[in-house]
Formats: structure tokens, sequence, C-alpha cells
């Protein structure tokens, strides 16, 4: 039974960390870590867990944690587990970081887009990018697991195989990305009130944002060049979810049969990533409160461009749900353990 | 493993029946009947099963049902069930009917108020009322249960134990309900819009809703006389989730630690049942998803009521959970096989 | 044209007050009071009003305001209003408070409900209740006038004529109230988080909230005698709307239209007060952004008891709109003026 | 007084219209055309409308409107209005069609789109397409306007003026669109029940969106030349707004000071375009049930892309806010009347 420690259990992410480890067959959670509640019961700030969690919040010592648990979980504001990590830690216990402080290899596009100074650049080399599909056998062998963010990891797995393949233009890429709210997290802010998300709609951190250079930087991977995009996030009135609508142009001529071969090849043996049949649109409904991306694309003849469409629950497969199938391959369980779960209609 | 047919799958409960039977580790579905959408592949409709189930819809035969499955569920309109069972059918197979036909012991009652012929009162006396915290025993022996109302399971968990201890007056009481809009139905009509339903609150059925006698005849056993209440349900824009808010005079002086204390004895034991600790509101949110009623109260000593107030997932406890809850108790299975999972929160 | 000032003028009623004055012939507004805003222009904080007001906010110098404006009206927390009227302002300006300060007319009532000392005690004889349907002649007079609260407005006006008419027991008065979320303000609170808000309901200040002595006070000057009922209102994720269902036992034998003709003699005159057609129950979407109430009622005879329905828009009629007709009747203006929008669907 | 039918006043557009009108102090509706609901009283289908409107739904008898009134707004499905108007009609009265029969100058675009043969292809040279910012002057003269589409509104307005400056490339262009769900109209259909919509996100008519030829051709009117475009629409789990957010690569090296110079030159004298301040991003919020559109824009230069925002009710500027504008310059009134309204929020 592998022993596990969450750091900021208290967030959305942390809280369905907790949801998907209680029903994982091999992991248990000994540590709930919560600076805002320290001493509270869990089950009181998510009173879902009522009768289910019986501890009690802790603060986040992560030198005891790293004596007691087997895995440790930060889902945390940027920067804290960049200041917390050590050689030590990593010795002697694995590290799945929910931010983004190890997901960015260049230590400068990091302090640039984040501004903040980072505290661990020496782990920035042995941090694997935890994504699953794409980075399997390196993340079978890491101490130390860079889970993606929400957006990058839906926007490149609808994405990365068509660069791969060279059948798309990557400096044409724009990503045109919606997200539920709880991808804005539970702090209090007026911005975040029921009234102000309720019936409406609107662009943030437009050309700006910064999930830009965490996919520039994996798409760049599959491209073989360096890419800048057009990354614009919206925010939208729903609890859960990410959409993203992507608009390439075609290399060459290629048809839809072709296009699925390609993402066939990719995806028909991965678990948790289904490509959708021709002419059905991912929707965020039909992956909620599970680990899958369903991924599709339409071809536009007209102006030679292709649309490349991608749904995910952003708590699960955009963050908690990717956390455990990292914490699966690094222990060598079945991917998909804890992950089973269909997903949740209406 | 036991086999088990679905008559109904293709509406929301009949949906919610196959996802927490995917999950069931000794069950599986092998029929998926759906008169709306015969032949056509079931994730076709429900596209969240895409890649989890294969099979095409099937038509309604219920005598073919019998000689292949262990169980049948009928999530169909109000009349259907009655309309198709039969001594042959029962003797072969188990049947656990989500409508209302076997709910109501008195076949007058049950035409009065769904106007409709009952086609099978014969099988009145020996169907079972499937609360399970109730009645666990007989349904151990039925070959035919009757699945419980939304509101009625509710409504009858939240208020029992006061009325069979004799702390309140039956007549009295005044049941105040709220449910997402899951509860009614699939069907395309106007008023169930998105434009139609979303802003706004409502109450229906005044004075008339059909599950009204279904509460009575329940909390009639509890009382030990017959009841008259008042129950007024109202649409939420939500998607699942039902608050009953109750309201009754005491009959006796009680304080809050003695009332508690009644709950406790009827529920401290009950998985499914969750007595929230002093000054907890019962909240939907905190239940979704899952098979948990929480139930809470608080006494006004200036008007010597007292308020009852339950919440639960429509969609689970309130019918496919209860349903499988039910199977279990049929086939000797832990109560809570496949109904394991914590509440999804946000 | 009557100068208005708003203190407040930033929260969710002032930004209401803020629209609906901008549509009044008669009345501009020259002072945007908000404490959380100084100095920042009021289009910043609310977008809706980039080119339609100029204006930035100001701090609440209410001597300052006496002297600049024919009306103050505060919209702010209770307590404050209290603690800055005085006799001086009173001779110069008109207020309206949209705050509790004045609705109770018994010092004591109001100081243990409210927690809360009140500073301006010596005013409560002369602060009119600002009901204009019910204290018509004496809001004309006024100098101060209580504006009332959202709650006690639509339970007063659906239950008040058939108390006045003594048609039913003011004892057994039960009223389950449902409101939307912009009741709760604009501060920001995890518990008004969208997320926490979305896909729930929940009761909430059980037996306890604030509104209850008010509604009690008013409802015993139909009664004709003191009143205790019970009030629970309900949090419903959506921005605007209260829904109040009613209940009470009936003191005589009546039929639906004896119980019609009672409420046509109160409100068939009354332009904002509508008696909806046998059978319609009200519903919040018919009167979204609009200063009506809809009411109406159904007689339950296996309870002898009758269900009196109310629906509202919470910013408009139970806050914003309330204060404008207010306004109207104290200035003598058309008590429609501002206020004939029709309400706005979907 | 202008006597005004509308045909197709039960759909959402239509009701629209009927709520602006009331408050239209030149105009009256005398009639309210209803194929679905002839002989019923208006206010029963609209309950928001109780005793505001005491007619009853009417059949669409364009010619007898012709004689009775002054001008006939045509709210129906596409294809209605061309099978219905004649010469006769228009000699003797103005029609503002909201469908999208006389949009396209090329009736083989319209048929190649629409799927539908046009029944009076020789009125769409003199239909006036009535996007009254662009073509004020020809609506004034108009017998016929062609009311513009929704996201073509929403769309063009963002996008004209750069195009129309040489600023950026037409054939770059990308418009990624979200709209609310009363955009999809009033009819029952499954996929727009409230739990199929509520809590999703979902893109569709992708790359077939019979708006694109609408938007490609006003947008080629600014640009000089013929344009293809991408557009897709999404929907969006709230009742009104649309908000677009469009690509384009800037032809040459411009500062945010020039962009906005070439927006105010077309719009700072526009009543309902509202160029916003640098940096705030253009929300559908901050414009329901206005007839506002709110654009603003931001330079990318790490992709030398332009990013285009616009947001607009979809009900109101998107339908029947632009058509009763177009009435105002069609009859000489000033363009605003009945429009003055501010946005409503929340």
């Amino acid at each position: 039974m592998i022993k596990a420690g969450i750091i900021g259990a208290t967030g959305y992410a942390g809280g369905e960390l907790v949801r998907l480890l209680l029903g994982h067959r091999d992991a248990k959670i000994v540590w709930y870590g919560s600076r805002s509640y320290i001493d509270k019961k869990y089950a009181e700030v998510y009173q879902n867990m009522f009768q289910l969690v019986e501890d009690v919040c802790r603060d986040d010592n992560m030198e005891q944690l790293a004596d007691e648990v087997d895995v440790i979980f930060t889902a945390t504001p940027q920067g804290l587990c960049a200041s917390l990590v050590n050689e030590e830690i990593l010795s002697k216990t694995k590290v799945i970081d929910l931010s983004a402080d190890f997901r960015i290899k260049d230590v400068k596009v990091y302090e640039e887009w984040y501004k903040l100074e980072h505290k661990a650049p020496q782990f920035l080399d042995e941090a694997v990018y935890g994504l699953c599909e794409i980075n399997r056998e390196a993340v079978k062998q890491a101490r130390l697991v860079a889970n993606p963010g929400c957006y990058p990891t839906c926007s490149t797995l609808s994405i990365y195989p068509l660069l791969k393949e060279g059948i798309i233009d990557g400096n044409t890429v724009i990503i045109d990305a919606k997200s539920g709210t709880s991808g804005a997290g539970r702090g209090a802010k007026v911005d975040n009130l029921y009234c102000e998300v309720n019936e409406n709609i609107k662009a943030y951190g437009v050309a700006s944002h910064r999930h830009t250079p965490e996919i520039e930087e994996q798409l760049g991977y599959a491209a073989g060049y360096p890419m800048h995009i057009n990354f614009t996030p919206h925010l939208v009135p729903m609890n859960r979810g990410i959409l993203i609508t992507a608009y390439a142009s075609l290399k060459k001529d290629v048809t839809e049969e072709e296009v699925r071969a390609i993402y066939n090849k990719y995806y028909a043996k991965e678990k948790f990533v289904r490509v959708l049949e021709n002419g059905a649109c991912p929707q965020t409904r039909w992956v909620e409160g599970s680990n899958f991306v369903d991924v599709n694309f339409k071809i536009d003849p007209r102006t030679n461009r292709i649309i490349m469409m991608g749904a995910m629950d952003n708590l699960v497969k955009g963050a908690a749900g990717q956390a455990v199938q990292n914490m699966n391959l690094m222990f060598g369980l079945p991917e998909d353990e804890g992950l089973r779960m269909a997903p949740v209609f209406p």
C-alpha cells in the first residue's frame, strides 16, 4: 500500500486527489496538508468526505512527509514546491508537483512568465514532464514529476500527432480554449463569485497566459522546431471541463481518413485518449469526472486549415487524475488503477 | 456474475444505472433496452460511454429478457412494467421496477393519482418497497422490488425516525422539496429547455404531485396512523440533487441531543445515511454522484416545530443507486458493491 | 430633477439602483458612494456602465451629501445608516435606507437578532416601513424610509391579504423561501464562489435568519396579534429572484373564488403586484429585471391548508426597485416612474 | 405611432421584440403572430407579459398585415419570409426580416448553405443589410431590411475597421465564437434540454455553420476582396450573450494606439458600439439586456497577430434590438428610441 501525502489538499485539485485516491486500491492518504485549515477536520472543509475521511488538516512539513510517505503530491501555488524540494527529500520519496515549477525546462522562460525566481533550478533537468501518453517510459523512472497544466494537457494531446507527423505548420497554430471555473481555484475573489461568473463568458490572459510557453515547449518537441502560438483561454459558467478548439494550416493535402489514421497511430492503444468517430465533436459533458480526453478534428478545404478539438475534465486528466496516472506509472501499478470510473452524465 | 437487463436504458435514470453497473464487480449489463433508439449504438446516445459500451440499443422484449438475464431493471414510464410483468417472468428472473407501478399498495390510490388502470394488481402484495434502510430483510427475499421514488426516498429517510419514535405529530408534516432538472426526464419538452429552467425556480404539482401518496403511505407505517401531508416540489436550475425541508410540530419537549440520539439509533450503522453534525445543513453538492443521503434537523423553540432536512442525488440514491443497492441485497452481495464512490465536488 | 446620492453604490443593490435611476426621467445620481473603491471610476467597477456613468466613486460623507442631494439611498451593511443619520441630515434631505436599521420598531428585537447596538433608536418611531402597497400614504409624508428586506417584501405581500381578512391562522404560517445568489452580496467569500453555489441547493439560517422578526412584525399588523412563524431561506444557483412558498391552516371553509376575490380586493389596482390566473405558479423567470411581485395560491382540501406563493426579483422589488418606488411616492411622482420596464426573459 | 406586426412572436427573438417595443414611445404592436399558439393569449405563452399584453396570438396572414401595419417583423425560420413577401406587400408596408432570407446577395450561396430554394430572389438586390453602423443611410431608405445574424453582427463590427483600413490580412481571419443557448431557439429538442446544455461546452457546425458566408460577404466589402474565413461557433451554458474571439495576421507594424485610433474613427460617435479601454476584455455580462456591442483587441507581437474581441446580447443587438434600431432609422426616429436601457447586471 502506497502511503501518499498531499500538500494543498483543500484546493479543488487537492480535493479531487482525495476523491480519486479514496477509490484507489493500492494507495492511501496519510497526510492532508492545508495551511489554511490546520487542525480543522478535512471533512468540515469538504463535507462530501464526511464519514469517509476522519483526518484533520496539517501544515506542510516536507521533511517529515519525506520520512512518512512514499509519494508527495504538491497541489500548491507556483513557487512553493521549488522552495521546499531538495536532494534529501527526493532521495526518500517521490514527488508529483501539480504546480508549474518543474514543467518548463528553461528557467529564464519560467521566471519571465511566472514573475518568480526559481528556487530549485538544479532539478529542472531531472524532472519529468508527466504527460503519460507521451513520456510514459521516463515517468516510470522519475523521482520528480512535473504534472502538466490543464490547458497544456488538453492542447498538446489534441495537436501533438499532427505536428509530429508534419501535417500542420506549427507557426500557424492558434488555440482557443474554454475552461470551467474550478480552474480558477478556491480563493475568495470577487471575480470568481457566482454572480460574476454565471451568465457570462470572457477571455482572460489574452496573449499573456502562463500556460503558453508550456504548450509551446511541448508542441515544439513534436514539431522539431521552436513554436510561437496564440493561446486564448476563456472562463465558462460551469464547474468542470476544458474544451480546446485549435486551428492550423495544413502543409499537405490530406484526407480525413489519413488524419484519422494518424490520431489512431498515437492513441488507439491509449486508455484515456478517445479519438471520436467522424463528425462527433468533443464535449465536456461526456468526460466529466473521468480521466478521458476526447479528441477529434475537422478539415476545412475552403481555408486549407484543420480544426482540432479536445475535451477533458480539468480536475481529473487536467490535474488530479493525471497525477494518479503518473503515480501508477512510477510505482509499477496498472496505469488506470483508481481511474476506471465512467464519466458522470448529466 | 449477475446478468442484468435494462429497459429504458437511455433515460437519465437508465443512463445512471449503466454508469453504476459498469463499476460493479459482480454484475454486467447484457441488454440495453430503449424503444426510442433501437439498433443505435448506446454510446452514440450517451457519448460518455464511448469505448466503454459497445452494445446497441434493443427493444423491450421482457419474455426474452427473462430467459437471458438474472435481473431486469425497468426505468420506464408509469404503467409499462405493470403491463409487461407476469408470473412466468417473475419465476425466471428478478425485477426491479424504477417506475411507480408497485410502490403503492392500494390500487385505488395508484389509479386515482396516476390516472392509469393498473395492469397487474395481483403483484402489489408481493412487491417489496425497496427502501433498503427500512425494508432490508424483505428486499433480500423479493422477486419484485418497487424502487422508491426520488422525493419519497429523501423525505421518508429524513422524517421516519421521528415519526416512528412518536416525537412529531404526523398530521402537521409539511415537506417543501427541491429537485434538479434530471428528475424531469429526458423528454423533449419546451418546459425543460435550458433557457426555461436556467435562472428560474418554480413550484409545480402543488397539492397534486403523485409522490404525495407514496410518502404518506411510507410515513404512515412509521406513525402507525394514516397521514395527510403537504408536499410541494420545486424545480431548481441544476442537473442533479434533491433537497427536502420538512416541518412538523413536536409532540413533546425534546433536546437536540435526544433527537440526535434517535437519528443515530436508526442510522448509525447505515452506510448510506449520514446524520450530519450539529449545525451542518444538508446540501446537494456534498452528495452528488454518490448513494448518500445526508440528514439533519433544527429545533425551533419559538414555534415548537422541528425542521428536518435531507439531501441526496436524485439519480443515485433516488433512482439507479438505490436500484443497485436493492440488487445487491436480492443477490446476497455486499450492500455497497458498486456504490462506494465518494461524492464528486465541485 | 431630483438629485440622488447613493452610499454603497458598488454592491449589487447599489448597482441596481444605478441602473434604475439612469432610466428615471426625474432623478439623477450625483454621488456614487463606495468605501471600497474611492476615486476609482464607477464604470471600472461595473463595466456595464461604461460610457453611461463617468463619475468616480466617493467616500460616504453624509453631512456633505445632505447639503448636495435631495435624497440619500443607503445600500450598506446593517448599522451604518443608524450610525450616520441625525436630525440635521433629516432636516435637509430624505433618506431611504436599504439596510435593516429602521425596519423593526422594537429596538430590543433588532439588537437581539442583529447582534448590534442601535445607534439611532430615536428615529425608529418616525421611520416608515416602505412597503408601498401597504403603507403608501405614510411613505408620502416620510423623511426616513426603511426599505423592506427582500424576503419580507415577497412574504408579506403574498400572505398579508389572507391574514388581514382572517382566513388563515397566523400561528400556523410556515415560509419556505428560495433566493438567487445576488442576495448574498458582492463580498469575496468562499461560500459564494461560483463552484460552491453552482449545482447546489441548501438551506441556511434555519430558525435564525434575521428577516424572521421583520416578517413577523409586518404580518402581525395584518393579523392583529403577535405571530411566530417558521422561516427557512435557501440559496439557489441563479443570479436573481426570490420565490416564497408559504403554508398556513385555513380558519374557515373558503372556495378558490373567495380567496381570489380577497387577493383582488387588495391588489387589483396595484401596478406591481400581479395576482396570477388560476393554476399558474409564480416563477422567478417571469419577473426578472422588473418591479413585479407575482402571487398566487392553492387550497389543499386534504390537509385544510392553503399554499401561498410569491415570486419577485430580489434586486428590484426586493431592494432597488422598491427604493425607487418609495422615492417616487416621497417626491409626488408617478409611482411607476423609472419602473415600467417589462420583465426580461429568458 | 407606428403600428407593428410580428410574425413569430413566440420565439425568443420575437419575445424580445415584444419586450423592446413595449418600451418604445412611438411604436405599438398590433399583431402577435404565432402559428404554434393561434388563439392563445400571448401572456400565457410568455407569462412575463401578464397584464402587459392582452392580445391573443394570431396566424401569419401577411396580406392582411400589410393592410393593417406600418412595419412587419418576421422572426421566423429561414425561407418563410421569402415565401410570403411580394411587391404588393412591400408597396404597403415595410418589412424587417430577422431570418437569413435576404442577407446574402448571391442566391447560389444562400441556396448552397441553407439547402433551400430561394422563393423571392427578385428582392435580393433591393434588400438592405441592416447593420446600422455600416449601412445607416441605405437603411433609412429601405422597404425591406435583412436584419443581420447574431454571429455576423458581432463578428463584423469587431473586425470591420481593421480590414477596411488594411491593417490585417483577410485570408488569415479565424473567428472562434461562443453563444448563449437562446440562440438555439425555443424548439423542443433533446440537445437543448437543460441537463444537456448545463455543465457543458461544445463546438457545433464546425466549418459548416450558415453564418459563415454572411460574415465573409460583409467582411469582404470591408477588405475589398473575397474572403474565406474559419468560423467556429460554440454553445455556452448561459441564456444570453455572444462573445467572439477573432485572430488575424497583421499586415504592418502597428502600435496599440494606432489600432485604437482606427476603432475610434469608426465607432467614437456610435451609441451602441463601445470601444473598451486598454486591457479590458469584452464580457457578455456587461452588455446583457442592452443593445451594446463591446469591442476591444490585443496585439500579440510574438506571433504578429491581433486578437479582436466583441461581446453583445444575441437577442438584442443580435436580433430584436437591431431590428428596432433599423425600424427607428426607417421611420426617421432617434436611432436609440426604445433602446436606451442600461445593461442588466448581475
